[in-house]
C-alpha cells in the first residue's frame, strides 16, 4: 500500500516489457511445468497468503470497508487451493502461441503465413479480489505475456504475497520473474500514469464495477478492452415454451445475481403476459426479487414498484428485476437495442422465425435462444479459462480466453522475390 | 470547409450510427450491386468532382501549400476512373459478414456459433488525398458498416463531390444514405470532440502522418487502430545470397520511397560488409539516396554522411537510407528491435537457423525472408483491398483488408437450458 511515484510504473512497466522479451523462448512444456510449480508453490505459501490476507481484514475493518467488500477480499485455504486448482487448470489447455492460422503462397512465389504471437505485456487494473491476481498471472504467462498487475491497495498485503508465491518457481529455475509485476503505486494518480505506458504495454483490461471500467477507458492511451458492464434482458415471446420461459428467467436472475451476466430486466410479449406474468413475479418474489415494473407488470402481481427510465438503464446486479411488457419481437429488440449495453440478451421463442430476427437485430456480445443468461462465461462456453467478459467490438467480444490475449504476425518467405 | 459547432459532429455520427443499423438487412448481391452503382456514379459525376477538385486546388495554391501535398490532391479524369475501378474490385471480393468463424456444441446440448457481423461505425482521419475518401467508403459499405469521414479541410470540396456521387445510387434506391457521413467541421478543435463520441463510433483508424496519428491517439477514447509510421529494416546476414541481398535492399529503398513500408535502414553483416557495401552503396547513391552511415560504412563509400542517433530512428519517406555494421545476427535484432516501429523487418539469409531466429525474435507485423519489404500490402498479400497498415497488436496487424474491419457475436442456441 506504499505510494510511489510516476517513475516507479515506469520502471516496473520496463521491466515487465523487457521480461517479455524473454518469454519467448520458453516452449508449452516448460511454461506448463512452471504453472504446475507455481500452483503448488501458491499451496507451500499458503499460510503466509492467510495471514497477509488477514493483515488486508483488519486494517479494511478499521478503514469501515462493508461486510460485502471484505468478503470479497478474504480467503481461506479452500479459496488458496481453489486459485492452485485454476492454474492447473490453465496448464493443461492447449497453447495458443505459434498456431498457425492460415498460411497461403502467392502467383509470385511468396510464401506467406499467419502466426500467432503474445501481445507482449498485459495490464490488468482490477478490485479487492486476490484470486485475480493469480489467475491473470497464470493465464497471461500461460500465453507467454508479461503482467503487470494493479489490483486495490486495500488487497495489496493478499496480492503480493500471491505473487511473491507465483514468482519463487521463475527464481529457483533461473528464470526472470520480472514478467510479473505487481504495482507498488496503488494511488489513482498511479493508474492515470499506469494507462498511458504505451511504450511497454499492448493492453489494459480493467476488471470491476462501471465506474472504475469508465475512468480507465477516459484516461487511457494504451489500448483497452472493456469488461464486464452487462445490463442483461431475456425477452419472453409470445411463440414462447412458457414452462422454459419461467425456469430461464429465474436462472438468468436468482442464480449468481451479482455477476454481469446475470438478467437485470424481462421483456415479454403483451399477449401471454397476463398468463405468464402472475406466477412468474410471484416465484420471483418469492426468491427475494424486489420487482419493476410498467403500469401493465403492476396490474398483475402485487407490491410492484413503478420502473422509471432509470430501472431500464440499471444494472442492478442484486435481487432486483426490470419488468417490461412489450407489443411485438420488434419493441422488445427496440426496447433492448436502446438500454442494453452490448453484453448477452436472450429470446424465449419456439418460433425460429422470430429468433432469428432477433439474432440479427440484437447487437451484443452474446445472443442466447431458449438458454439462460448465465451462459455466457467463459467456462461454459468451454474456454477453460476466462480473463473477462468483453462488451467491445474491438478485438475480442464476449468471453475472453486465451487466444483472445494474443495477437498474430505475418512472417513472409521469398526466394528473393521483389516488387515490380 | 465550414466550421460547425460540436453538436453538428454528434448529430452526423448519430446518424451513421442510425444507419448502420440499417444496413444489416442488405444481403451480399444487394451490397455489390449498390458498389457497381457507386462506381459507376463517380464516373458519371467526374466533371463535377474534378471542378471541385480544382476549387481546392486554386485554394492551395493561394493558401501556399507545398507542390508535392498539391499533387496528392490532384485528380483528374484516369485518376478518377482508377478510383471507381477500386470500388468494382471491392464488389467482387468475398463479403465477410455472416461468415461462421466457429462452431461448436457443448456437453449441455447447447449449440454455439461465432458470426462475424459489422463493427457497426468507423471512423476515418485522413490527410488531402480524395482517394481514401472512395476506398474507405467502399471498405466499409461491402462490411455493412457506416462510416464518418474527416477529411482534411484543404480536400473538403473533393471530398464532398465524391461522396455526393458515392451517395446517389443510395437515395436512387431509395436506401438511407446516412450511412455515408463526411464531417462538415473540418476544425482540429473537432477532432477532439469526434474522438470521443464512443456512443456512436466503434473504430477509428487514422491515416497519415506520424503527428497525425500521435495526436489522435492521445486524444481519442474511441478504439483505435494505429497505422502506419515504418522504420522498416533489411537486415543482410554473411550467409546471404548477395544478388539476391542487392536487388532486395535496390527494390525495399528506392520503389516508393515516400510510402511505410519501404526500407529507412539497412544493417550488414561485418564479414561481409566490404564485399556488399561498396558496389550497393554506389547503385543506391546512383539513384540519388544519401546515405548516412556508421563509421565503417563511411569507410566502404563515398559521400556517405555520419550517422546519429536520430537517423537510425527516421522515417525518412524519401530518398534517403541508414547503413549499420553489425557483428552477429544477435546485434542486428537488438539494434532493430530498438530502433524499428513494429512494421516490416527483412532478413536476406540462406541459413534458416539464422532466419528462424530472427523470425521468433523480431516484433512486428510482418517479418520477410528473401523478400522486399514493399511486400507489406494488402494487395500483395492477396487480401484485394487494404484500409491501412497497422502497427499495433490489438485487433488487427498489418494490412487489414475486409476481415479486419468486421467484429463477431456468438449465438448460442438452447432448448430451455439453465445453469446449475
Amino acid at each position: 500500500m506504499t505510494t510511489k511515484t510516476p517513475q516507479t510504473i515506469r520502471e516496473q512497466c520496463k521491466k515487465a516489457y523487457d521480461a517479455s522479451k524473454l518469454l519467448i523462448s520458453l516452449n508449452t512444456q516448460e511454461k506448463n511445468e512452471l504453472l504446475l510449480k507455481m500452483a503448488q508453490s501458491l499451496v507451500d505459501s499458503c499460510s503466509i497468503i492467510l495471514q497477509e490476507n488477514e493483515n488486508d481484514l483488519v486494517e479494511g475493518k478499521k478503514k469501515g470497508t462493508s461486510d460485502y467488500l471484505l468478503d470479497r477480499l478474504k480467503l481461506d485455504a479452500t479459496r488458496v487451493a481453489g486459485i492452485a486448482d485454476s492454474i492447473r487448470t490453465i496448464s493443461t489447455l492447449d497453447d495458443p502461441i505459434g498456431e498457425v492460422m492460415s498460411e497461403w503462397t502467392r502467383p509470385n512465389g511468396l510464401n506467406i503465413s499467419k502466426i500467432r504471437v503474445p501481445l507482449g505485456v498485459i495490464g490488468i487494473i482490477y478490485e479487492a479480489r486476490p484470486n485475480v491476481t493469480a489467475d491473470a498471472t497464470s493465464l497471461a504467462f500461460k500465453t507467454g505475456n508479461s503482467i503487470v498487475l494493479r489490483g486495490s491497495s486495500s488487497a495489496y498485503r493478499s496480492n503480493k504475497a500471491i505473487v511473491e508465491a507465483l514468482k519463487a518457481p521463475l527464481i529457483e529455475s533461473g528464470f526472470n520473474s520480472d514478467c510479473i509485476q505487481l504495482l507498488e503505486d496503488t494511488t489513482r494518480e498511479g493508474v492515470k500514469y499506469f494507462v498511458k505506458m504505451n511504450d511497454y504495454i499492448s493492453l489494459i483490461i480493467p476488471r470491476g464495477g462501471a465506474s472504475l471500467i469508465q475512468s480507465v477507458l477516459k484516461e487511457a492511451s494504451v489500448p483497452t478492452v472493456e469488461t464486464g458492464v452487462g445490463n442483461c434482458h431475456v425477452y419472453v415471446d409470445k411463440d414462447a415454451n412458457l414452462e422454459k420461459a419461467k425456469a430461464i428467467v429465474f436462472n438468468s436472475k436468482t442464480h449468481r445475481p451479482s455477476v454481469c451476466n446475470s438478467c437485470e430486466s424481462l421483456v415479454i410479449h403483451k399477449e401471454i403476459a397476463d398468463v405468464f406474468l402472475p406466477d412468474t413475479i410471484e416465484e420471483l418474489q418469492k426468491a427475494g426479487v424486489e420487482i419493476h415494473g410498467c403500469k401493465i407488470t403492476q396490474s398483475l402481481g402485487k407490491n410492484i414498484l413503478e420502473a422509471s427510465d432509470e430501472d431500464w438503464g440499471q444494472e442492478y446486479l442484486d435481487l432486483t428485476i426490470s419488468i417490461k411488457v412489450v407489443a411485438s419481437p420488434e419493441e422488445a429488440i427496440e426496447h433492448i437495442s436502446k438500454y442494453g449495453t452490448y453484453h448477452s440478451e436472450a429470446i424465449v421463442t419456439e418460433n425460429t422465425q422470430t429468433s432469428d430476427i432477433f439474432i440479427k437485430q440484437i447487437d451484443a456480445s452474446a445472443v442466447l435462444v431458449n438458454a439462460s443468461t448465465r451462459f455466457t462465461d467463459g467456462g461454459e462456453f468451454g474456454f477453460g479459462a476466462e480473463i473477462g467478459i468483453s462488451t467491445q467490438k474491438l478485438h475480442a467480444r464476449g468471453p475472453m480466453g486465451l487466444p483472445e490475449i494474443t495477437s498474430y504476425k505475418y512472417i513472409v518467405k521469398g526466394t528473393g522475390q521483389i516488387r515490380s
